[in-house]
């Protein structure tokens, strides 16, 4: 028997979380049965879409039970092997949840190349997100040198990835991010052409003015008024992947937002192409996202940057940050040591 | 010297148009020059798009200038040709505008064969309607058989087209119409699985009620209360074709539609794309439609009706009771006699 502790969903929140609606317990595991790991957590990666799984409504994925442990991708360390081909002290990424240990099947959990990168990126820029980043630029908007993307949280973990690798195809790039330093970051470190904040109250203005030929990709992960400044920005023909809409989470400015018939009208008389996307529907393009990507993150060519929370005990504090915007790239917690 | 009546657009509506925001004038009309026809006026085509074009809006399509011929579709034949391949008593269709005769460029108009069907489903069926059908069905929906389609404007002269291909294609097809008797129509002449009226104040649960399976493909003619009827029950990788809005044209409803972050939230976790599309960027595929089409209607396999108004100076009333839904199938107007 493992004693470990997990963060527990408390009660579900109403509007923004609190921490109250966290609870750090104390539990025990079990031996591994037959396929099975013993893992112990190092580094657990927080994403806005663990709103989502807080709130009791039918989605892509089942809701966090009350009292269920919250989840969450995990890299860890074997400490136990019941499956044949994983060996303890091998590093490996799986969903682990919000844990210091877990007993977790094989075969949904993969191998970390400590040799590639930092054993982090597993979870950030070489992970879920630099997947999604790679599958919304060229699969669902289709982005082409010569065009104009524009890209919300764009020093995001996902942002930062879709704004490098655009600029590598030839777009011009225009970026949205909370704050001056993270504007620039952006400009100075992740080659975009320009970032604006989303803060600015003229930030409609200040959107047309940078994009005098129009918009024809844009990276949706906030929704809010950063899509309020680039619908009426949007090309004939543009597309419009949707990957989040953080602004609009917990239902915070719902109340104000643009009515539907404004839109609807843009993506008619625009002929728009307006498509949401879950990555786990594209695991079939992870190869080519890691041929792609590794070798760059591998050579320095594509940067990265990470926020680190301190102690499994800490990650409620630091999601609630994170949906406020209060991290600078992916924002990791350290639940463990290094190996 | 020709002298011809034409309807001008006499100043732009506020909201709802009125028959005031026309004129009937009577003007004359030169010889045709090199490679122009003078034809004369048999059926006006009146269709939605129309209102869009009374606005001095920035869209797709330059706004009718005041003063200016309300500009439509018209089957007509040719009084004088001055271009090589047309001669006079051949029938055309074309844009002559809401006018008896015009004087127009001969390339850009294409000739009639009246051995196929009535000259008027030029106009209909066997016209931009039926291409708009066509085109949204199979290049913007990609509807397959098995799959769910529900179509706005059921009865209409685009939606009645979509339906019918949609039943022959196996597609489960759920109408949507204004009245008792297109609802009739639709399932009993159209072939539609079930139709629903859209003044039913329980559309949203009679739309549950009859796709309990869900929605793969929504054919956009109508946004409203339809729209927000259909978001709901769409299933994961649903598509959504937007090809117009008339329950939004002239501002009606807007100010009560659905918020953009609830449709956003859908368009994610659903993964649907939404594609707004307008039929002239699909001309390449005007000869597939036809070859498809025109067979299926000369041996009365599609169905089509329509409505029709007695003269030119008619043209207005008839198009403003088209904007409320008091057509029954494609609108016409009947300008001048058959040849």
């Amino acid at each position: 028997m493992t004693q470990y502790q997990r963060i527990a969903l408390a009660s579900r929140p109403k509007g923004v979380p609190t921490a109250a609606n966290f609870r750090l317990e104390t539990a025990d595991l079990p031996a591994p049965g037959p396929g099975q790991l013993l893992v112990r957590s190092i580094w657990l990666s927080l994403d806005p879409y663990m709103r989502g799984r807080m709130d009791d409504v039918k989605s892509y994925a089942e809701p966090v039970p009350i009292g269920g442990t919250m989840e969450g991708e995990v890299v860890a360390e074997v400490l136990t092997s019941n499956a044949e081909g994983f060996a303890s002290g091998e590093i490996v990424v799986g969903r682990v949840g919000w844990a210091s240990h877990g007993i977790v099947k094989a075969k949904e959990f993969r191998k970390v190349d400590p040799g590639l990168a930092p054993i982090s990126t597993a979870l950030g820029v070489l992970g879920m997100p630099g997947h999604t980043a790679f599958v919304g630029l060229n699969d669902i908007l289709q982005g082409q040198g010569g065009e104009t993307i524009v890209v919300s949280a764009a020093t995001g973990a996902v942002g930062s990835v879709v704004g490098q690798l655009a600029k590598r195809k030839g777009m011009r790039t225009i970026g949205v991010a909370g704050g001056a330093e993270k504007c620039a970051y952006a400009v100075e470190n992740l080659g975009y052409d320009a970032c604006l904040d989303h803060h600015d109250p003229d930030l409609a203005a200040e959107m047309k003015a940078l994009t005098p030929q129009g918009v024809d990709c844009y990276y949706e992960n906030v929704g809010g008024k950063t899509l309020e400044s680039v619908l009426p920005r949007m090309n004939t023909f543009g597309r419009i992947a949707i990957c989040g809409m953080i602004a609009w989470y917990s239902g915070k400015g719902t109340e104000e937002a643009m009515r539907l018939p404004a839109a609807w009208r843009m993506i008619l008389t625009r002929r728009l192409r307006v498509q949401g996307f879950i990555i786990f529907d594209h695991a079939n393009r992870r190869p080519d996202f890691l041929a792609e990507v590794g070798p760059l993150v591998k050579s320095g060519d594509i940067h990265y940057r990470e926020t680190r929370a301190e102690g499994l005990e800490n990650a409620p504090a630091a999601f609630l940050q994170l949906l406020e915007g209060g991290n600078f790239g992916k924002q990791l917690v350290r639940v463990g040591p290094d190996p």
